[in-house]
Order: structure tokens, then C-alpha cells, then sequence
């Protein structure tokens, strides 16, 4: 089996659902059919979303030290747990001597076995306006539909003053507007496109709608990837 | 912020369960508010128990591999999620360059701090018949009760049959039936002293019972440490 490495704390809790969704998705009966992981939380991380749309610091140098790290450890494959963070996906490139997966493009590939050619867009301000997703997703011919500004900002809050900031409740009357507009724009599933919204639909009241998980797809791509090759070490 | 090192794989889920616990019980409104974390899940490390009892082979090695790996992250402080693995807590002191923090001995503490006088101690045959928690309770005039052989047959297996098999349900009748008698024998609570047990307790039908926690005490414990001193990186 090969190595897992994963590129985390962005966000940490989000770092714990894809760690926990590999370890459940692997068919192991004892401790030593599973897959052998390492995990860099690395909260030095600078946001992503301020890097892209507002000049803050760059994430890259933390992420390149992280995956340099991981690699040391004995990594034969590389994830990270973020969307927002695949901005930076072409410039980590020259950094890695192991492949990384790529979350979005995987996610895609899953929209298209499901038949889905209109798709809700659910992500941080950084991804939707840099355009992470559509660069990915609108070549292939699924459209991608973003909420409108009140909507987006909804998004934003559970994202950062709901789940990041760590509360137990949050009132999603608004954000469930939003997220009925899509639909009745056609969108046949919703991509929960920042790893800390799956955690908001399990947390909070939004259940009954017609969702796509990246940090799901990337579970099952990396257990296919650590599974496909013998071990690294 | 000291960066905390999980020496892991025994078993994954016990892995993810402490990550989680540790992520959930820092104080943090942000990503970089998070403690900093290094994890190996190494699931190359041979049975602690067939090791102890059956004269399997032995983890040391794995797990000084993975504890040196860990200080090479930038570990500055370690913790093991597995209270069997404690039987090798000083074989692994000479190869380390930083703290290892002891589950054992912290939960003695909590238990100390909650008045307990004689506790039930639920553990797989390694734990028990090493002595591993008795050496460090008996000291402490802190009684530590059994299961018979048949509970003690029922805590084996759910915890091989049961969690670490990945089964969603399992039939605890025959357990409960031993956590019974340990109260009836004046257990103010009982140990989970395997770190598979907290995740049987909350997956299969086991409410009601006055419980300890190691793994929640240990990750309490590795807040503290962590939060305690500068960073490390």
C-alpha cells in the first residue's frame, strides 16, 4: 500500500473529517490492513481566501514546507483537505517529488459519472471569484451557478462564524434561501465546495437537498490511489 | 504553541478519535488559532497484545520509527492513542529527544480529581494482564476491578469484532451484563482503558454507564501542554 500524506489545518476540523472518512472508507478487518497515513496540521497556514482576494500573506511557502515534511515522512501521495487551496495547486508543483492529488478535478469526474450538467456552487468568496472550480468544471460542460451576493455572504458566515469559529448551533433560515434559489435555477446537486461545509450540513439544520462532497470524492480517490501500488516503506 | 506529535495507527479510528477530541477542545475562532499537529498513522505496528501475551512480534521498533519521524515534523511533545502501547512506555524513553506525555498516569489524575476510589477497568487481555494501569493505580490506593472471564471474553470482542472489524452494529447484551456486575461491585466508574471503547460506547446501544475517558483526558492533557509554551516551528 502507499503512504497517504495529508496537507491539513485548512481548516483542522476539516483535516479530521477527511482522515476519518479514509480510515472508515478503507475495507480493513484489523489495524494493519489500513492504509498508513501521515498528517501535517499545519495551523501556520496563512487563509486562503485573503491571499487570493485581498493581498494577504501567501499560503504557498507554508504549504511547500508541509508537503516537503510529509514527503520526509514517507508520503507516496499527496491531498489536501481545502478547495480554496488549490489556487495554489500549479505553483506547488515544482516543490513536490510525489504526485498530489487534485481535489476539484476528481470532484468533477464524480459530477459527471452522477449525469450532473448544472451545479450549485457552495465555496469561499476566494473560491468562487478565483475561479478554482469553473476553470475546472466549465471546459467539461457542467455549469456552475453561484448564489447571489446576500447568499454568498451566508455562505461565508457558516463557514467562518459558524463552523471555523467552532459553534455548536447556527441559524440557516438565510443561507437555506439560498440554497432553494439554486435549485429553482436548475442546479441538480449542490458541490459543497469548502471542506468545512459538509461539516456545517451535518452540524446544522440543512439537511434534504442534493449535495456533491469534494472531501468525500477525495476519500475514496486517495483509499483507490494508496490501495492501486505496493508500499513506499 | 508547542506542536503536538500523535504517534497513531493503534488503532486509526482511536487516531482520528484524538485528533478530533483535540481540534474540538481548543479555544480557537480561527485555522491559526489551532494547536499545530504532526500525525503518524502507522499501521505497520505489530499487536500490542499478541506482542505482550502471546509473544508476537514487537512494536518497539514501529513505534520508535514513528516517534523519531514525529520529532523530525517538529514534534515537540508525543502522545500515543493506545493504552496497551503504554506496556512499552520506557523501552521507547531512550530513543526519544522530547516528552512523551504518559495516558496512563494523567488518568489517574482525572480519576483522582473526581473522588474515585475503585474503578472498573475495561481493557483488551494486553492491558489487564500486564498490569500496565494496575502498576500505576494500586500505588495510588486506587482499586481497579475486572471483568470474569466470559466480560472480559465480551470487551475483547468488541473491540476486535466490533470497531476495529468497522461493524455498525453489535449485540452488547453479554457486555452490559459484565459492566453490571463491576458496578454492582462498587465501581464508582469505569475505565475505558482501551481507546476502541469510547467509539463502542457511542456507536453501539452502551448508554447509561459513569464513564472515564482516557483518550478525552489525554487530549485535555496535550491542550494544556501545547498551549502552555512558545512554538517549537
Amino acid at each position: 500500500m502507499k503512504t497517504i500524506g495529508i496537507l491539513g489545518g485548512m481548516g483542522p476540523l476539516a483535516t479530521v473529517d477527511l482522515f476519518r472518512r479514509i480510515v472508515e472508507g478503507t475495507d480493513a478487518a484489523s489495524d494493519r490492513e489500513h492504509i498508513p497515513m501521515v498528517i501535517d496540521n499545519n495551523t501556520a497556514i496563512p487563509d486562503r481566501t485573503q491571499a487570493i482576494l485581498h493581498g494577504g500573506e501567501s499560503p504557498v511557502p507554508q504549504m511547500v514546507r508541509s508537503a516537503v515534511r510529509l514527503e520526509a515522512m514517507g508520503a507516496d501521495v499527496l491531498i489536501m483537505p481545502c478547495n480554496t487551496a488549490h489556487f495554489f495547486y500549479d505553483a506547488l508543483q515544482p516543490f513536490l517529488g510525489v504526485p498530489m492529488l487534485h481535489m476539484i478535478r476528481e470532484t468533477l469526474e464524480e459530477a459527471r459519472r452522477r449525469g450532473v450538467r448544472r451545479a450549485g456552487l457552495l465555496a469561499t468568496d476566494g473560491t468562487c471569484q478565483s475561479g478554482v472550480y469553473h476553470r475546472v468544471f466549465e471546459p467539461a460542460g457542467v455549469t456552475l451557478l453561484t448564489p447571489d451576493e446576500a447568499g454568498q455572504r451566508e455562505v461565508m458566515r457558516v463557514i467562518y462564524e459558524g463552523v471555523k469559529a467552532g459553534r455548536a448551533a447556527f441559524d440557516t433560515r438565510a443561507l437555506r434561501r439560498a440554497l432553494d434559489a439554486l435549485t429553482a435555477q436548475g442546479a441538480q446537486t449542490l458541490i459543497l465546495g469548502c471542506t468545512e461545509l459538509p461539516l456545517a450540513f451535518a452540524r446544522y439544520d440543512l439537511a434534504g437537498y442534493e449535495t456533491l462532497n469534494p472531501t468525500e470524492v477525495l476519500a475514496r480517490a486517495a483509499i483507490r490511489e494508496a490501495m492501486g501500488a505496493p508500499a513506499g516503506r
